[in-house]
C-alpha cells in the first residue's frame, strides 16, 4: 500500500483531534469507532490541504492580508483573480490520488460495491469538506459522486427505481458543473424549469386522469420533475417524467461540454476534481470574508479536510428518511429529546424546507425500532462528548446511519439548565458544567422584563435588538435626550434610524427605538454594545421630526409621551409599563455557586447610586469596586455649589464653599456605605476636569450674542431700563465666559484632572475626604459595618500619592477619627491609570493598600486614543480592515495594556506583599479580559452590576482552565 | 588616644573622599598633603553629623519632605519649629568630644600655641562648615573660637597689639551670639552703632587735631570704631577707641547674659557648642530651601563636616593681608594668572567690599616673593585637579597661607578655551577635556548677536534674560502677537511683565522685552525655557496698553514699529538691526571634533526650513532627523487647498485636491533634500488632527452672530438686497461651522490623527509620498544624492504601518520609479511615540527600516499629561511642590519614559537587527536624556539647530563616562 498518512480510515483516526480531522470527520470517526453505525468511508486530512497550498502559501498570506484591508471593490476583485490563479497552480500533494484509489478499492472491497461500473451495486460517496471549526454554508460538498452513464443503471437495478437513479444523476451533474467546475448554475435552473413546467402542463392536461388519482391520496402533491409520482396510481406520469429527467440529463451533458469540456465519466477523475475542489474552498472569498469576519485565526482552524463516505439514501421510499436529533430540548435546556425528521427525503430536501418535517413522536410510532437505537445512540454520545448533542441522520430503507454529530447550539437559559442537570446526572464534573456556559450568555438572562402580570397590547412589533425593557418620555433627537436626562428624564430616544454622531442620546437614553434597520444596524449594535435596551425596525412607526411626533396604526405620540420598549420581544407600548427586576435563581443561581467556589479573582460591581448598589448586592457582588462621585455633583444645588468651589477667587472662598458641598453629599455616601454593609466600598475622590462641571464657552457666547441682539432691540426701542439690564446681564456672562475660557484645556483628557486637583486645591480632596469618613463615622456610631477604600485617580507619580495622603486624606481622617471619638481603618488607594503609574508600581505600591486598574483611561493612554474620538471617528475602520482584531475598549489589549497590567502586578505585590489589585475599567465584565486578569495575578474585578454574574462565571473558567491546563482565550 | 575615627588631620585625611570631607576640608587635606602651606588642623567627617543626626532622622526626614511641598507660610513656621525642637533633641556621637580635645591638645604642641589661656600665644581657631557640594552662604563659620577675657590679653602681648586683640575678641563674641547661640544680632549692632558714632563725634572734636594729621596721610579715612587708627599719629585717638572697644566688649557680654547666660569663657566650651552649630546649620531652614532650590540629593551630599583651623590673620598690618586668585582668567580662559588683594584685612572684609582690593600685578610688586609662591602653587593645584582653580590665601606679616581651592566658575568661552588649551599642555587628556564643558554652555556661544560692526545706540538697557539678538515690529498682547505671525510678520512682545496666560505669545514673538522683572521672573525663565530672546527689568521704558505705546527718554514706540533686543547684553534699539549668524570656531570647534571623535551617537537636526537646515549643516549635524511637513501648509493658498482635502465630500473629490496640494509642496521637499545633499533628510507624514488646520468653531459662531446683526440692521433699513447676500453669507458659514463641529474632537491629541489619518484617507499618505518622492527623483537626475527617509507617526500597532506601506507608500514609491526611470531606495520608518508602539516594538521593528522615538508625544501619553495644559496649568505647582524633580518635557523621564525607550530600543532591535533607533523629541538637544539614550542604546539623537553642538558634546560625554566607568547624571 502506497500510504501516504494522509488519507485515515473513520476506523482508525483519533477523533479527538479536530484540527488534523476537521469538525466533520472527527464526528465520523468518534461515531464509527464507539460502534454506531456509519457509512464506511475515510477522510484527506487538513494536512493533505495545507501541503495543496504549501507553494504558494506565502503569496496567499499576503492577498489574504490585503483582502483583510477592506479595499475598494475594484481592487478586491483583483486580488480575488490573483488567489484563483495561485489555486490553479497548486498540486495535490504527491501520492495522494494513489492513497485514496487504493481506499476506494478497500471501500469497494468492504461494501461489495463497485465504483462507477455498469453492473453490480454501485458505490456512490458524497465528498464532504470539514475544517476544524463549523463555517456554515462557507464550504463545499458534493453528493452522489461515482455517478455516470454506467453506474446510473447499475443504480436503476439495484435500486430497481430508475427514476430514483436518473433523478441523483441529474442533481449529481448539476451539482458538480456548479461546485466542481465552477460553471454559472442559471442555464442548469432555466433548463430545469422549462422541463418542469413542460411536465406541469401535461400532468393537468395529457395525464389530468392520473394526476387527480394522486390527489385523492396526497392532497399536498403537485407535479414537479423532482418529485417521483407514485408508479403503481400514475403509471403512465412516472414513465413520462423519467423520460424528461432522462433527457434533463442529456441537456445537462451537453450544457457541460459546451462550457467546460465533456462530463468526466471516469469516477477517479470526478473523485480528484472533488478533492480539489474542496480545498480550494477553503480559500473561496465567501469562506475568507467568513473568517475575516468571525475572527478564525489559523491557531483556531487552518485549511479543510475532506470527507469520503459512502452515500446513504434518505430518498428511498417511505421507509426511508432523514432528520436531526437534539438529545435535549435546545430552548429550555429540558431532557427530554427533540428533533426533526422528512421521510422519503435526502437532507438537501430539509434545509430547502419546501416539506414539514415531522416530529420525533411521530418517528417512533412509525419506527420505534429506528427511534430507540437512535435515543440510546444520543445517550451514548451525550457521554462521550459530555455535551448537549446535534445529531444528522439518515434511513436507507429501515435502516439508520449517523452522518455528524456535534454539540447542539442553545438558548441561553437551556445551556445553564442542562450543564446543571448533567452534573446532577454524573456526566459532568462541576468544572466542566462551568466551562459550558458563555459567560455572556448569562448577561441575558438578568435583564429587566415587563411584568408578565401586566395585560398590555403593543402599538408596534419589531426586531428584539438589544435586551431589556424600558420606559421613558419620547424625545427625537439626541441633544434632546441628553438635556432631558440633564434634568432628570427618563427618555426613550425614537430615530428613523441612528448614526454615530448620535451615540451621546444613547447614553442618555434609557433605550432606543428605531423605525428602520435590522439586527445588524447600527442601533442594534451600540445599544447591545453599551448595554440599552432596544427596538430597531419597527416599521409600522412613521416618525415626524419637525412636528416632534410619530405615528402607527392611528395612535400618535409626540415628544414627552411615555413608551415603553421591550428589547426582549421587539414590542413597543405606549405608557409606563412596571418591570420586573431580574433574580438570580434556579439552575443559574446553582451554577454561579459553584463559580463562587471555584474562582480566585474576587467580583465587585461599579456603583454609582443605591439602585446599582442593591442590585450588585442581588448579583453576588463582593462590594463596591468603583463608586464615582461624579453623579451625585448632578443635582442643580450642588453642581451650583461645585461651580462656586471651581471659580473661587481665593483658598479661603474655596474652603467655604467646599465644605458646603461636602456636607451635601455626605448623606450619598452614608446610604451607600448602608447598603453595603460589611463590604468594601471603593470611593474614587474627583476625577474629571473641574471644568467639566462648567457650561461650555460656546453655549456662553450664544448667550452673550442673544443678549445682545436683545439688547440692540430694547436700545432701539428707546427702553433705557432694559438697555442697562441687559447690559448688566452681559457683563456678568461675560466674566464667565472669560473664566471658562481660562480653565477650557486642549485634552482635557490629559489635563488638570484627577490627583493633580488634589495637588493644587488639596482642600478639595479634604473634605471630600471628611465626608466620607463621617458617613463612615456615623455609621460605626450607630452600630453598622462600614467599609470604607478610597481611592485617588490619574497618578502618575508616588509623589502624588505621598502629596494627598499628608495634606488631604490623612489629616482628614484623623480629624474625624477625633471628632466622632471612633477608629475609621480606612484603605487608601490609588487608581492605575496612566502608564507610568503602571511603570513605577513598584515605588507607588509602597505608599498604598491598593491599586485598582482603570483600563478604559489605560488603554486611550497606552494607545492615544480618546475614546470619544476613536469611535467616533475611526474605529470602524480600524476593526473593519483588520487593523485591530477587537475594540481594545471592549477586550483588554493584551499587547499592550495588558503588558503593563502585568509588570504594575508583578512589580506592585514584590514591593508590597498585602497589595490588593484590582480591576475597575469596564474590562472588569469582559469574560476574555477576566480570564486575562486572573492570569496577570490581579485579585479582584469590578464589573457593572449586570455583569457581576458574567465575571463570576468568568472567573472561575479562568480558574478551572487553569486547573485543567487549558489555554486561555486572550493573546495567549 | 581615644580616636573615633570621625576626626582626621589634615594631613591624613583622603583628600579624594569629597563626600566625607566636605569640599572645604578636602580641598585643605590635600594643600597640606602637596606641601603647600596650611594653617594646621582637622576635619570633624561628615559621617560625624550624620550621626548626630541618626536617632531623629526618620522625623527630620518626613518633615524636610512636607517643607517640600511647599505648605502655607503658617504650616511652614510650625514644620520649622518642630525641626529645631528635634535638632535639641539630638546628640553629639560618643566620644567625638574627647577626641578632638586630643586633637586641640596635639594642635598645641604642634604650634606651640596655648588655647584660651592667658599666658603663652594663644591658639585661635576658625570653625568651618563644609559640605561635599558648596552652598555658598547656607552655612555657618565662627572665626576667632578660643578667644575669652584671658587668652584676649595674651592676644595683646603676643601681637603687641591690645587695639586688634580686644577687636577680635569683640567680634568674635557677636558671631559667636548669632551663629552659635543663635542670639538676635539688632542688639549687637545697635550697641555697636552707638559707641562707632560716638567715637566718631569725639574724633571730630576732642580729637580733631589727631584726625586731621591721619587725614592728611589717609585722605579716605573716616573714624569708626572697627578701624584702628594709626597709634604713631594718633596716639589719643588709638586710646580712646580702644577704651571704647573694651566697653563694647562688656556691653556684648552683659546682652549675652541677658539673652542667653554667661558668655562661656571654657575655650573647649565654646569650641562643642560652635561644632553643634555647624552640625545644626546642615537642617537650618535656608539650607533646607537652598537644597530643595537646587535639586541636591542626600547621594550628592549628606551633612556637613566641621574644619577646625587655626586662625591667621590677614590683618595683623601692611605685611599682612587676604586675597583670591584665578590660576587663568575667568572671563575669556587665556592662561594669566588673575585675582585680587586686600592688605591688611580679614576674609570677611574683602566679601564687605568696602575697600577697593589690588590687583595680582600689586601684590608682585609688593611681595615678589608671595607672588611667586602664590604661582607655583596654583600651577600645582592646576596638575592635581586638572582644572582651572579658584583659591583663597592670606598672607600673615609677610607669611603666605592657603585657606581653600576649589574649580573656578567661568564664563562658557572660558570654559572651553582653558579645556582646550590644557590638552595641548599636556595637563588634560581631550576625553577629560570634553567632561570639563556643560554643554548647556556651549549652546551660550551660538546665539545670534548684534553685527559688531553696526554703530547704534541703545534706548533702553535691563537685564539679559535669554540669550540672542532678535528684531520684531512691537506688539502689546499675546494675543497680537499670536495673530500678527500668522500674517507672517515677525513680532517683539512687549509687556510691564508676563503671566502664564501670555506664554503663546512668547512662541509667536521673536522675543519679549518686559520692563519690570529680574533674571528669575516669569518672563525670563520662560523665555529661556523656550530658547526666544529677552530683555527683562528695562525700567525706563513706560508702557501704555491702551494707547498701543511705550516712551523711553522722550522716544514714543508704538505698536507696529521695529525694536532689536539684545538678549545677551541686554540693549533695547530701535529699528531692525542686523544681526550675524554665529559660526562654530576656535577653541569651540575644536574641542566639538574631539567630541565627534569619541561619541557614538549620530546626531541630527529636526528642521522644517531651508534656514534651518543651512544652519544645522554648519552646526555638524548629521543630517535632518524630523522634518515636519506642518510648517509648510502655513502659505495661504496651500492652505486653502488643504481645507479643501479635508472638506472634500467624496474620495474623488479629495483625491483632486490632494494631488494639487502635493504639487504645491514638492518644491520645498526638493530645496531640503538638496540643502542635505548625501545626508538622510527623515520627513514625516502629515501628523496633526485635520481640524486643526480649519477656523474654530467659536471663531466662525461669532462672524454667524455678527453677520446675524448686520442682517437685523439691513432689515431694519429695508435693504432687501443686502438682507439676501447676507443670508447667504450666513448659510455658507453656518455650513462650514457644522462640517468643523462634525469635525471637532475632545482630545485632539489623541485623536484621528497621525497614520490614523493614513488609514482612514490612503490617498493623502499616497500623494504626500509621490511629492517627496518626485522630489527625490528630480534630483537624482540632475546627478544629486538625496537621501529620503519617510516616518510615519503615531502608530500604535504593527498592522497601521503594513497598511500605509501597502495601500499608499510603497505604490507612490513604485509608482516614481517607474515614471523617472529610477532607483529610490527610500527607508521606511515609524515614530515610537505612544506607548502602545514601545511596548510592540519586536512587531513593529520587522515592518520598518527605523524607529524615531517621539518623545514629546511619548512623555504625554506615559504621564497623561496634555503639555499645553500641564504647563499652564500644573507643572509649576508640581515642581515648586517637589512631585517632580524635572520637568518631564525638558529632562526625559527615565522611570517612565525612558522604561519604555529601553524596552523598545532592546526588543525592537532583537527582532530587527538591522533597525536604526533614533530620537527626535525636543529631548534629542538635552544633555541629561543625551546620557541616558546613549545608554538605551540608540543610535541618534535629532535636535534643534541650536542644540546639535550641544548634542555632539553631550553625546560625547556619555561615551566618554561609560568609557570611564563614571555614573551618569539622569536617574542612574
Amino acid at each position: 500500500m502506497a500510504r501516504t498518512g494522509l488519507v485515515l480510515w473513520f476506523e482508525e483516526a483519533d477523533w479527538r483531534d479536530k484540527k488534523l480531522l476537521g469538525g466533520k470527520g472527527a464526528s465520523l470517526a468518534q461515531m464509527t469507532q464507539i460502534g454506531l453505525p456509519v457509512p464506511p468511508g475515510f477522510i484527506i486530512t487538513t494536512e493533505a490541504c495545507r501541503k495543496f497550498y504549501s507553494s504558494r502559501k506565502a503569496e496567499m498570506d499576503e492577498l489574504e492580508r490585503q483582502l483583510r484591508g477592506n479595499p475598494p471593490p475594484a481592487v478586491r476583485d483583483e486580488i480575488i483573480k490573483k488567489i484563483w490563479a495561485l489555486i490553479d497552480q497548486c498540486d495535490l500533494p504527491a501520492g495522494l490520488m494513489e492513497d485514496v484509489r487504493e481506499h476506494m478499492q478497500e471501500l469497494e472491497r468492504r461494501t461489495g460495491k463497485k465504483f462507477g461500473a455498469a453492473d453490480g451495486i454501485p458505490l456512490l460517496v458524497s465528498v464532504r469538506s470539514g475544517a476544524a471549526l463549523s463555517m456554515p454554508g462557507m464550504m463545499d460538498t458534493v453528493l452522489n459522486l461515482g455517478l455516470n452513464d454506467n453506474s446510473v443503471q447499475a443504480l436503476a437495478k439495484a435500486t430497481n427505481n430508475e427514476w430514483f437513479a436518473y433523478d441523483a444523476y441529474r442533481r449529481f451533474i448539476q451539482m458538480f458543473a456548479r461546485i466542481v467546475l465552477a460553471l454559472d448554475e442559471k442555464p442548469f435552473n432555466d433548463a430545469f424549469d422549462r422541463k418542469s413546467e413542460q411536465f406541469a402542463r401535461e400532468a393537468e392536461t395529457t395525464y389530468k386522469d392520473e394526476l387527480d388519482a394522486i390527489r385523492k391520496l396526497y392532497p399536498e402533491y403537485t407535479p414537479r420533475l423532482d418529485a417521483q409520482p407514485p408508479k403503481d396510481i400514475a403509471p403512465r406520469l412516472w414513465a413520462r417524467s423519467l423520460e424528461l429527467i432522462k433527457e434533463l440529463v442529456g441537456e445537462y451533458k451537453d450544457l457541460v461540454r459546451k462550457m467546460w469540456g465533456e462530463f468526466p465519466q471516469d469516477p477517479y477523475v470526478q473523485l480528484e476534481l472533488a478533492i480539489r475542489a474542496v480545498f480550494r474552498s477553503w480559500m473561496n472569498p465567501r469562506a475568507i470574508f467568513y473568517r475575516i469576519a468571525n475572527n478564525i485565526t489559523p491557531d483556531m482552524a487552518d485549511c479543510t479536510a475532506v470527507n469520503v463516505v459512502t452515500m446513504v439514501f434518505g430518498n428511498m421510499g417511505w421507509d426511508s428518511g432523514t432528520g436531526v436529533y437534539f438529545t435535549r430540548d435546545q430552548s429550555t435546556g429540558e431532557d427530554r429529546p427533540y428533533g426533526e425528521f422528512l421521510p422519503n427525503a435526502q437532507g438537501e430536501d430539509v434545509v430547502a424546507g419546501i416539506r414539514t418535517p415531522l416530529g420525533l413522536d411521530e418517528l417512533k410510532k412509525r419506527m420505534p425500532e429506528v427511534y430507540n437505537q437512535l435515543i440510546e445512540a444520543g445517550k451514548k454520545l451525550e457521554q462521550v462528548n459530555k455535551d448537549v448533542m446535534d445529531i444528522e441522520f439518515t434511513v436507507e430503507r429501515g435502516k439508520l446511519y449517523f452522518l455528524q454529530n456535534r454539540p447542539a447550539k442553545m438558548t441561553p437559559l437551556a445551556r445553564v439548565r442542562s450543564a446543571v442537570e448533567m452534573v446532577k446526572e454524573g456526566l459532568l464534573t462541576k468544572e466542566e458544567a462551568l466551562l459550558k456556559v458563555d459567560p455572556e450568555q448569562v448577561r441575558r438572562l438578568l435583564y429587566p422584563t415587563i411584568d408578565p402580570k401586566v395585560k398590555a397590547t403593543p402599538i408596534a412589533k419589531g426586531l428584539p435588538a438589544s435586551p431589556g425593557a424600558a420606559s421613558g418620555q419620547v424625545v427625537f433627537n439626541p441633544d434632546d435626550a441628553v438635556e432631558w436626562a440633564k434634568q432628570g428624564k427618563k427618555v426613550i430616544l425614537v430615530r428613523v434610524e441612528t448614526k454615530p454622531d448620535d451615540v451621546h442620546g444613547f447614553y442618555a437614553a434609557q433605550g432606543v427605538l428605531t423605525s428602520r434597520g435590522g439586527m445588524t444596524s447600527h442601533a442594534a449594535i451600540v445599544a447591545r454594545a453599551i448595554g440599552k435596551p432596544a427596538v430597531v425596525g419597527a416599521e409600522a412607526i412613521k416618525i415626524d421630526y419637525d412636528s416632534k411626533t410619530f405615528t402607527v396604526n392611528g395612535v400618535t405620540v409626540k415628544e414627552g409621551d411615555w413608551v415603553t420598549i421591550d428589547g426582549n420581544s421587539g414590542s413597543v407600548y405606549l405608557g409606563e409599563l412596571p418591570t420586573v427586576t431580574p433574580e438570580l435563581g434556579g439552575w443559574l443561581d446553582e451554577l454561579l455557586k459553584w463559580a463562587d467556589e471555584e474562582r480566585r479573582l474576587g467580583v465587585r460591581a461599579n456603583a454609582d447610586v443605591p439602585e446599582d448598589a442593591m442590585m450588585a448586592r442581588k448579583f453576588g457582588a463582593e462590594g463596591i469596586g468603583l463608586l464615582r462621585i461624579e453623579r451625585m455633583f448632578r443635582k442643580p444645588e450642588r453642581l451650583e455649589a461645585l461651580r462656586r468651589v471651581i471659580l473661587a477667587a481665593d483658598d479661603k472662598e474655596r474652603e467655604a464653599h467646599m465644605k458646603e458641598l461636602a456636607d451635601m453629599i455626605k448623606p450619598d455616601f452614608k446610604e451607600m456605605l448602608d447598603i453595603m454593609d460589611g463590604k468594601p466600598v471603593v470611593i474614587r475622590l474627583i476625577d474629571p476636569p473641574l471644568h467639566e462641571f462648567l457650561p461650555s464657552s460656546e453655549e456662553l457666547l450664544a448667550q452673550i450674542y442673544d443678549l445682545r441682539e436683545q439688547r440692540e432691540k430694547a436700545q432701539a426701542s428707546g427702553d433705557a431700563a432694559k438697555v442697562k439690564e441687559l447690559d448688566q446681564k452681559i457683563a456678568e456672562l461675560q466674566g464667565l465666559y472669560n473664566r471658562v475660557k481660562a480653565l477650557q484645556e486642549a485634552n482635557p483628557m490629559m489635563g488638570h484632572r484627577g490627583v493633580r486637583v488634589g495637588v493644587t486645591y488639596p482642600v478639595i480632596y479634604y473634605y471630600l475626604t471628611r465626608a466620607m469618613a463621617e458617613a463612615a463615622a456615623e455609621l460605626i456610631k450607630e452600630g453598622k459595618r462600614p467599609v470604607l477604600e478610597i481611592m485617588v485617580p490619574q497618578v502618575s507619580d508616588v509623589n502624588e500619592i505621598r502629596f494627598v495622603k499628608n495634606n488631604a486624606i490623612l489629616p482628614a481622617l484623623s480629624d474625624v477619627e477625633k471628632e466622632y471619638g471612633v477608629k475609621l481603618n480606612v484603605k487608601i488607594g490609588t487608581m492605575i491609570e496612566t502608564v507610568r503609574a503602571a511603570l513605577t508600581a513598584s515605588e507607588i505600591a509602597k505608599e498604598v493598600d491598593f491599586f485598582s486598574f482603570g483600563t478604559n483611561d489605560l488603554t486611550q493612554a497606552t494607545f492615544s486614543f480618546s475614546r470619544d474620538d476613536v469611535e467616533n471617528k475611526f474605529m470602524n475602520q480600524y476593526l473593519e480592515k483588520g487593523i485591530l482584531a477587537n475594540d481594545p475598549f471592549d477586550t483588554v489589549d493584551v499587547k499592550g495594556v495588558g503588558r503593563l497590567v502585568e509588570i504594575a502586578t508583578k512589580e506592585g505585590k514584590e514591593a508590597n506583599p498585602k497589595l490588593e489589585v484590582g480591576v475597575c475599567g469596564e474590562h472588569g465584565g469582559d469574560p476574555a479580559s477576566i480570564n486575562f486578569f486572573h492570569g496577570a495575578g490581579v485579585d479582584y474585578v469590578s464589573a457593572s452590576p449586570f455583569r457581576v454574574p458574567v465575571a463570576r462565571l468568568a472567573a472561575a473558567q479562568a480558574a478551572v482552565k487553569e486547573k485543567l491546563g487549558i489555554r486561555g482565550a486572550v493573546g495567549e
